[in-house]
């Protein structure tokens, strides 16, 4: 056993476990393998000074004997505890924990501040993809203007699915599930809220500002059908569950959705359950980082990643976020699909609603004939708000069979 | 101007400028626009302490003003000779300058080593794309075992020009020339030489090995035809120059030359100027990092990227690399394009020397008739010298109307 109390600076960087569950298990193993790597590399030697799980060990005891805790134990709760306690103990946190970080991030950051230690958490985000770091370390350079991120593999998968093989929602869930690449119960991916959760991580760190999942409006992909993905193909188009942040004026906005992507966007190559993250700043133009999106073995690197950094603590630590608006509706470009009676005028009359709500048609397709014509659009951007005033009229029509189907579409790369 | 001797750990962190070209005055600008969000972040506020250009600055008296030297001059000398003084001097640089790293990386490392000083040069490979700090920081925690990259974008800009518009590689490259995508005289880009440094500074960075220029075979995109590239498409392939490091053995090998990817490679979708690159470990399975290749303020971004780094300066510095086997001749896929006589029997003569040198096909397709006939096909991976062997004796059949060509095949992404 490792000596109690602080190690100070020599000795082994001593590491207390919280879990033991699949990513638990690889962390320990990964370093225990990368140990004399990362001597070789920072002066001191990692170990783990103890493991607590749900059947052993104790938590006062393993803090007193730890210099940083790393936290898999998921969940909010023992979680919050564990996390705020060995911070205000002076403990740097390395935590992979998503609803942790988006649900309790204020109380979080500003305990690391008053503490002067590390907070941690590549893992909670994008799986082995460094998005994290990249932001919060090169990006100092740059002021960044927006973010896009596939950051749910599971519903990439799924997507991917339907698009390789035709299949519907259900059938390409059912293989996700078959595969191992979607829960029992998916509910938390396919609704969008675990991409929310992760863009309210990603918008905080991008734009200093206190950013809640609360404050992500989201949307799942339980409603996409084949025949969109058809006529996304038909456009040239990748439809994807996106999340974005941006700046808009002085506010910021966050949100996740399924959108088509123009086939040049650098997320419209990501496929199956990989997860990718494109920065956007006027200095940088853009980098996209993309990688596999979970794994316990990657999920454990990008633990170990961040023990490393904290390891090397730099001198002093930024103070917590400022609060900046944050912006609901936003600018956005749509595809509209009509199922519509095939007869003269319902072009004119949607296209006047359209007008009158400003907003602007970019490209019409008509589809089908008599019972099954179609009328396919895609508008400029526009800001939420108007097209939806727009879609509400148009809904009303006598001449529309069914609900109007609205995606957004994300085009432009650059500024 | 900023008083003379060392500001010590507190005062602003002052920065020395070498050379004030496109990227130097982009840096400076840059610099003076980030010092109050920098200073918030790291605590410290970073200043141009001086700038030295061929026309006016004395590097000495500049030197003892600063903290941190920054490069970009370009070329091997004065740039060598000040780079080493100023790490003589303890003091940090930061460089964007690949000539130096791949020509003296080993006298620059020592040195850094020896004074303890921070050597860092994010901008000298994929512009703005954080390769060198995603692998040098986030990958402590993983073994690398390969590195794909296209790290030239000119080359890119060609070859993708080649495929949408079928255009030749002449034409391609005045393109171009004429939107400033490639030089007056091309020769380092399209060689694939400043693909080899590059690769040679990844290299040494992912296998903590000593790789100069010298020790990296490459060749260049001169005398790709669009007819490599129709054949490509038709294969569902995508041709690119890529930089290629593993480890094989106990040793590592390093090589860029053309190659077709396969749709489903993370690199086959990027396009135009852009650079990527592809890091593979069991731990991590792979990540991709993209951007722009070049410019004035993304390079000057990258380049303040590290000098902020630098102002953290972690406690040690890991010890120069350790010599490792430089392997030539490595196992890979490879296309074979022939152009024969159309008559019985020609097949068989190929395939039965391909099989005697242990080369074995995966795929064939004949095209054209009398003399148009052409036997394209794909090999399973080989070691590169029985694939040539058997390209040396198949050359020799009299049904051989030219030049076999020969192109490699880049299948696998994971291991």
């Amino acid at each position: 056993m490792t000596p109690e109390g602080s190690s100070g600076e020599s000795g082994p960087f001593r590491v207390g476990l919280l879990g033991h569950g699949t990513v638990g298990a690889a962390f320990h193993e990964l370093l225990e393998a990368r140990a004399d790597a990362i001597e070789q590399g920072v002066g001191r030697r990692p170990e783990i000074s103890g493991v607590l799980t749900r059947s052993r060990g104790q938590f006062d005891d393993l803090l007193e004997r730890s210099d940083l805790i790393v936290e898999l134990i998921g969940g909010t709760e023992p979680a919050l505890d564990y996390v705020l306690r060995a911070m205000r103990a002076g403990r740097h946190v390395v935590t992979a924990n998503k609803q942790l970080l988006s649900q309790h991030g204020d109380e979080l950051y500003a305990t690391a501040y008053e503490h002067q230690v590390q907070l941690r958490f590549e893992a909670a985000v994008a799986g082995v993809v460094p998005a994290i770091r990249v932001m919060a370390e090169t990006l100092a350079a740059a002021h960044i203007e927006r973010v896009h991120g596939i950051v749910n593999g599971t519903t990439n998968f799924i997507l991917t699915a339907m698009e390789e093989t035709g299949a519907s929602y259900e059938d390409a869930l059912a293989e996700a599930q078959r595969l191992g690449f979607a829960e029992a119960d998916p509910s938390e991916d396919v609704t969008g809220k675990d991409a929310a959760a992760k863009m309210a991580i990603l918008a905080r760190l991008a734009f200093g500002a206190p950013v809640g999942l609360e404050q992500v409006p989201y949307e799942g992909i339980e409603r996409v059908t084949p025949e969109d993905i058809e006529y996304a193909k038909d456009l040239g188009l990748s439809l994807k569950l996106v999340g974005r942040a941006e700046r808009i004026g002085g506010g910021i906005a966050v949100h996740v959705y399924p959108a088509f992507l123009y086939g040049g966007h650098p997320l419209a190559s990501v496929r199956g359950s990989f997860n990718a993250v494109t920065i956007e700043s006027p200095a940088i133009t853009e980098i996209t980082l993309s990688g596999p999106g979970a794994g316990g073995t990657q999920t454990a690197s990008a633990v170990l990643g961040d023990v490393i950094s904290a390891m090397i603590p730099p001198p002093t630590l930024p103070p917590p976020a400022v609060e900046q608006e944050i912006v609901m509706d936003v600018e956005s470009a749509f595809y509209l699909h009509l199922e519509v009676a095939d007869r003269p005028g319902v072009l004119a009359q949607v296209a006047e609603i359209l007008g009158l709500q400003g907003v602007s048609i970019k490209s019409v397709v008509q589809k089908g004939l008599g019972d099954d014509a179609r009328l396919v659009m895609v508008m400029h951007p526009v800001l939420e708000s108007k097209f939806r005033a727009a879609i509400d009229l148009i809904a009303r029509l006598d001449f529309v069979r069914s609900s109007p189907r609205v995606i957004r579409v994300i085009e432009e790369v650059f500024e």
